[in-house]
């Protein structure tokens, strides 16, 4: 799917954006970029913000309007600020992926296209009237235009998260399920750091960790607390139980025994 | 829950992605942004790129390491490519936002970090060991390297759809919404019943429909114009093609071009 969908920059201000969506693009796995009417390109700053997704630029179509650009789509969405006289079908950028991947399912062969504005003024009303849709960033109302890459790499990430939910394929490694979440409050970094210290002095002194090989013990022990998401009890807990581990190195407890004994 | 959440860039090079991360930050609704030991900062490239989101750069913490950074932090999430050696809980950035959430729910004062390593190397394995998750971004697995303000970007926008939707909020304006905004009223009842008379009269006059055997063909009509919504203005247009309609059906479009020739 992610190939039948193509970007559509149209008359961009800043060829560094245009590298900073060659980009994102690449980095999502889609490889179609159409530049209608770019204001300067080529241009040294697209190649250097493409940081290696020069493919990409060097692929890219440079054409006038947005008609060519849009030529053999199906289903084309425009980006929108919020605000928009003309009433239309809006999607937030999830459900525009949703959008794109039944059109794939539809018409595996259909075209589809994501259309991005100018830097400050977006898409004008006529341009957004070409697209069936329009996706809006759900951006703080207050300070809501992002950065044309930014745009770019939000809703590009959002196609590629709806494929490779779609083929089954993993978005992540496998994780063990967090437990215990409710109850108290989580233990602070600075509490669980000088857990981890106690820790690691504690195992030093009762010969299981050998400072000269430590053989990835402490990570291992932190990925399974870390895991735990200890609260500030249970760290208290832990650590009087290091405590006392700590007096039995010592000797504390034989000596203690003797005494009572 | 997102001014509990704290984006921690580590070493950053290039104080351009700095400005373009805190306006990421900005956009999607979180101010607190804290710089551990960058390259180049106060600088005019961060300020340019943050493109107004000054506010947060004003009120950067700039700290010596990422203790300091991690101060008071409750939940540590880094970010992270994909081959590690030492496995951790992973989360993609949507588990992340997840993970964000259910901590805020257990425990609404708790502070949560989301780290951000250099542009070319990461975190390093130590301090990717401070973090109880990594997150890692489904990028292609060929091109893997999100520039560093679109991956803030990324994850600042999968916190605000998750607070978005925990609290109700809308991820999009509703359609209707949309519609009110146009200002023009609709169209009321009794225009709605002219406007349906006028049609079916014109359907008559242009033998489309036959009043004897009228097949559900003005229901149908009606419920395809009900849908939509109409307003005033659009039924004052529909109206005009209908009296145009009925000037053909009249011979009056051919007896004025008649007229012409």
């Amino acid at each position: 799917m992610l190939e039948k969908i193509r970007v559509v920059l149209v008359n961009t201000s800043h060829p560094g954006n245009i590298g900073g969506a060659a980009r994102a693009m690449k980095n999502m796995g889609l490889k179609s970029l159409v530049l209608v009417d770019p204001k300067k390109y080529p241009h040294q700053d697209a190649s250097s913000r493409a940081a290696g997704a020069d493919d990409i630029l060097e692929n890219a179509q440079v054409v006038a309007t947005l008609e060519e650009a849009l030529a053999g789509c199906s289903v084309v969405l425009g980006t929108s600020a919020r605000d928009r006289r003309i009433p239309w079908p809006l999607l937030d950028p999830r459900e525009a992926a949703d959008r794109c991947l039944h059109t794939w399912q539809a018409d595996h062969t259909a075209e589809i296209a994501l259309v991005f504005g100018r830097e400050y003024a977006g898409l004008t009303n006529a341009e957004l009237q070409r697209c069936q849709y329009h996706i809006h960033i759900p951006a703080d109302p207050e300070f809501s235009s992002l950065n044309l890459a930014t745009a770019v790499q939000v809703l590009t990430y959002e196609a590629r998260m709806a494929w490779l939910k779609y083929t089954e394929q993993p978005t992540h490694m496998p994780e063990i399920e967090a437990t215990g979440m409710l109850g108290t409050a989580p233990a602070t970094h600075e509490s669980l750091e000088l857990f981890y210290q106690h820790l690691q002095q504690t195992l030093i002194e009762i010969d299981f960790l050998d400072p000269a090989k430590p053989r990835h013990l402490m990570a291992r022990l932190r990925r399974i607390f870390g895991r735990s998401q200890l609260k500030k009890s249970e760290v208290n807990i832990l650590r009087g139980i290091l405590t006392e581990t700590q007096k039995a190195a010592r000797g504390e407890i034989i000596q203690r025994r003797g005494e009572h004994v």
